[in-house]
């Protein structure tokens, strides 16, 4: 046999950005975004959610006016976010075009201003023109602000599946401006405080008594308890991917990913009709039942959790987790199980919490036992209370 | 004014990939690639180039049976190589629809058997399928070889611009079969000849040499010489990359494009009809002329490097040099300067000659000097000494 020889190449990569938190950025007096445009060749483009210009009329004036003030050139592409951005593939083209046109380079910026779904489309596009531009993401959401803007993924849907198309692309920086979520309506201002209780339950049990304690003011529209909720939040994520070893998922596991296995499918399957994080409390809910089920958490926790996430206005059950006539986890949903583990391949692995701020990882879930976690939500839910129907079938 | 936070986030991750060098790969008896397999969930799909098929009538049996052996399934995908993969989306849908179909994770393997094109474009689609699944290079042609195939990029065409979509991505493993080499067309034989002048030229002097006293030897295939010269031209390429500090082109500097800016424009005036190798040689040509007219190299150095080349039988002129009706470098190619720094980003960057083995970083090319080294090329080249319509045109 030919004797093989092999040269074994290896390297390290650095990455770093800034994750700032401040008010009314596209202010002239604002020096944050121009401090950063000060490092590169300062030629800048900027894409910004449809939603977003009707929400603050004023917006695109202000942006020229600041870009202006500032001496520099921006064009501007308007263009529409939520999941209709990542399921159409002409939108991404329409994002490389205006990249194009621009010539804008390894070295120039693509500012974009929007929601998740938003920062996860056009942050792709900027992952893939030139092999990577610099992209500045400006996220517009409690979603977006605590929890995805932050990380360092973009992606698109692809075949009907989530996110089957993407990149690990940590963003040159991220600047999370309050103002934006003052013009949230109701449902989008409590999604992405799911994603704070989730963060809260798996690594920081003062953060979950605090969100706890802050309920009310919370749904009252408390500015600044937002703002801290959305700091401490963005917080453990960020320091979750810098420091826990596996920034670009080589692994097998998601730590973050508490509840989400569920939740991705229930997204799916309720058309986008559930927003990200209302779909993520009910994951919650239902991994925290499961933890309760499978010996962990005790039942006072279990009631903690579920209390919270229903005085927060979260719906704790949804139709679509349950078989029809059965009272058996829906099939699809637990096949949802399947395409968590596919996504990053290797051994299924699923957080669960073992008490109140400490999750555990294990490698298999019981179809019966989340029939039954399943069950115990429809009867904990107000679904419940309402539909004698439910009541009926579930006896 | 507000005060804002920040959060600084670094970290870095940690690369590493085998680039082994072997012979009859799908030999049941080989077992580079087997050993590489047994490391993940073992699930793996192949994607070959239709031109190796060609040439190996028997190799898909020969694949067929050898994961059989191994007591292995794999799916397999023949697609055309060359340009044509990465100037039609078409072909890059066809992959993700693969990969897609047979359920390829994060764990699971693709392996891509072609030339630098088919690696490049195959390896876009496994850089954006799950954010990244593992892909196994085998490259079949001298070019891919010694320099793409063991290199961290991919990328395909868009918007008519060479590489516009790409992302840096290393591979999972590259393993390199001499015996692919021995099926190539003298044309592919000696393209991919021209980097192993490139890198010698910039980087080792002792290699340059040898390759010069070899001529001979490498036009009558000799393949024992040819191994060597992959070998020694993937390690400088590999050693680069690793150790330069730049392995993901965060700054302006292109140390291994020597004679690149004009070769990619070239090849794309040509309409593709040149060789990657063949439109490199002549860039290579042009800056090493270009580098004596700025007062580098002495002129028995530029005689040894023109003389290597023409004595591999690589013509150092091309008609697109200069403008019709001319003796001025042509505009198109010129204007390759630009696309060449926009492509990076930043200042421009060009790598010259300072002797040979020993290359110098320079920010600006003059537009009369690189006329004068066109026309000393045409004066130098074979296309002259037959054409006297050129001579007349060059008086």
């Amino acid at each position: 046999m030919y004797k093989a020889q092999t040269i074994q190449q290896h390297f390290q990569v650095s990455y770093q950005y800034p994750v700032i938190f401040s008010r009314n950025i596209f202010n002239p007096e604002n020096e944050e975004l121009i401090g950063i445009l000060r490092h590169g060749s300062a030629k800048a483009v900027l894409v910004i959610e449809t939603a977003i210009r009707e929400c603050h009329p004023g917006i695109l004036r202000e942006i020229n006016n600041y870009f202006k003030v500032h001496g520099l050139h921006c064009e501007v592409l308007v263009i529409p976010g939520g999941e209709a951005i990542k399921n159409e593939p002409a939108y991404i083209e329409e994002v490389l075009t205006f990249i194009h046109e621009h010539r804008i380079d390894r070295h120039s910026y693509l500012i974009a201003v929007g929601g998740g779904a938003l920062l996860d489309a056009v942050g792709y596009a900027a992952a893939i023109a030139h092999r990577g531009i610099r992209l500045i993401r400006v996220p517009t959401t409690v979603l977006s602000q605590n929890d995805s803007g932050v990380g360092v993924k973009n992606s698109v849907n692809h075949f009907g599946k989530k996110n089957f198309l993407g990149t690990f692309s940590p963003p040159y920086a991220v600047i999370n401006d309050a103002v934006f979520l003052e013009s949230l309506d109701d449902r989008n201002w409590r999604s992405g405080i799911a994603e704070a209780v989730k963060v809260a339950l798996i690594k920081d049990k003062v953060f979950f008594d605090w969100i706890s304690a802050n309920v009310e003011a919370l749904n009252n529209r408390d500015m600044t308890l937002m703002e801290q909720l959305v700091f401490r939040c963005a917080e453990l994520h960020i320091e979750h991917i810098g420091t826990a070893g596996d920034p670009f998922e080589k692994g097998s596991s998601r730590p973050l990913d508490f509840g989400h296995w569920a939740a991705h499918k229930l997204e799916c399957l309720s058309g986008y009709q559930l927003l990200h994080g209302e779909a993520v409390a009910i994951g919650i809910a239902l991994d925290t039942v499961y933890s309760r089920l499978t010996g962990r958490l005790n039942a006072m926790e279990v009631f903690r959790v579920l209390d919270c996430l229903k005085a927060l206005g979260f719906e704790i059950f949804h139709p679509m987790l349950l078989e029809e006539h059965s009272l058996e986890i829906h099939p699809q949903l637990f096949r949802g199980l399947e395409e968590f583990r596919e996504h990053l391949g290797g051994e299924l692995t699923i957080m669960l919490l073992e008490e109140i701020g400490k999750g555990e990882e294990v490698q298999e879930m019981s179809h019966t036992i989340l029939s039954e976690a399943v069950q115990y939500l429809l009867k904990s839910s107000s679904v419940f209370n309402d539909n004698p129907i439910l009541i009926q079938q579930s006896l």
